[in-house]
């Protein structure tokens, strides 16, 4: 759905700056017992992201179009909707000539969930890494690349997710998750002021952690605070809380705090 | 055009990963008395960054289609082609699933040139730096988003054009150019090891420098270089040779080299 139609006239889409420099941000929102799932969080993310880019976005109307997107969806229980919002075009050249946006909506049915909520996963270590860009660290942005790369890189090797470090070795995220970690009972994940994508399901845990005076901190953290760590785990806001069990060779145990999340957000996710 | 048609069904440009993810690479070619100019050294630029992306295009296809564009566009003598490769659309996820690309051509009339050429150009430094990701530098891919952010800035302040550091403090390039500088008769430029762009005009002046015995090197330049500097000039393949007069409140002249350089290049441009 482009700009709230269905059947719109796409033309506007071949000269889109999202296309040609990756101009704009993107959401994908899980969609729970008919309902986006965190819209807010989502909308906040996004309001940063458009300060960063100096994008302006009519917010009531992405809300209306989102539940017009539903609605033409068949008012599904479950699925996923991705929400793209690029700077309209204006000509060649790197130079933004306008702040107003496009909108991008799609609806993408719920497929099988993976075992890993469960079973926990096995990931490795990518080689490809992030590079550092504080004007661009945190917000979801359409230049991801990097990710591409990365994911290439475990597709080939059969990994379900990889651990990313920056251009300096600090840990940072998985390629679409972030990751914590579990030493002497506290929860602690990558600080995001250089690079990588600060997610929903990160910004909830460490929410529900604070509530529970749970200790939990953001910091720098590298390979050696994996092999360390009691337990790990990935989050994203579409799959949940994934327990990792192995970074390569290094095994883990799915622990109980990981557990003691699952539990807290089971609900949430439907599991 | 989008795949060879001028009046295309878009639908996949909305599920394109060049939108989603900027997965794909550009180029912008002058066109020079009805032909698009240095036509191979764009097309070894594009096999350099399909390889990176691992993306295949039939090259003989895109060919056609630049004759065809030219032919439906009136056969311009002058303008210029800006040619977008992305890899085909298939599903939510960054891993890609095809190394398969789309074509999206486009034709602009020519505009009138700016002074530059032979005035020359005050530029500045840019707050905005680029990040350093060895697999993406050289390349001319569609995650462009710090050369956005740092038109914006350079449109704010109202230069043409501005100087990129990285986040080192080594210096790049342009916003949309490569810098030389003269020091001691001999050329240099920054090399592109870590990242910007390879610019086909900065490969035709290192090309020229070497057949004609001229001394040049690439190597790492810091702004203190620049200050040191006898002449500087910016160059790209659509405006070719811009000297520079000032760097911020650094004054520069414009130099013999520089003039020596324009005129082996004028016919080319027909300026």
């Amino acid at each position: 759905m482009f700009n709230g139609r269905a059947n719109a006239d796409l033309t506007d889409l071949a000269h889109s700056r999202g296309l040609a420099y990756g101009d704009g941000l993107f959401e994908t929102l899980a969609v729970v017992a008919g309902k986006p799932l965190w819209l807010e969080a989502h909308l906040d993310r996004l309001r940063e992201g458009l300060g960063r880019l100096n994008l302006q976005l009519n917010e009531s109307v992405l809300l209306k179009e989102l539940e017009l997107l539903l609605d033409k969806a068949g008012k599904p229980q479950s699925g996923v909707i991705k929400v793209i919002i690029c700077r309209c075009s204006g000509g060649r050249g790197y130079s933004p000539a306008s702040q107003q946006s496009d909108r991008l909506l799609s609806f993408f049915p719920a497929t099988k969930p993976a075992p890993y909520w469960h079973d926990g996963v096995k990931i490795t270590l990518c080689q490809q890494r992030l590079s550092r860009q504080p004007a661009l660290a945190g917000i979801k942005h359409l230049n991801r690349l990097e990710q591409v790369l990365a994911s290439a890189e475990l597709q080939a090797r059969g990994f379900a997710e990889g651990l990313m470090q920056d251009d300096s070795g600090l840990l940072i995220e998985g390629t679409r998750s972030n990751l914590f970690l579990v030493r002497q009972g506290q929860l602690l994940t990558p600080a995001l002021s250089r690079c990588g994508v600060a997610g929903i399901m990160r910004g909830k845990i460490l929410e529900y952690a604070a509530q529970s005076q749970l200790p939990a901190r953001v910091a720098d953290l590298t390979l050696a605070d994996v092999y360390l760590a009691e337990e790990l785990f990935l989050c994203n806001s579409v799959f949940g809380i994934w327990p990792i069990t192995a970074v390569d060779c290094h095994q883990k145990s799915i622990g109980p705090l990981s557990r003691h999340l699952q539990e807290q957000f089971k609900a949430t996710f439907d599991v």
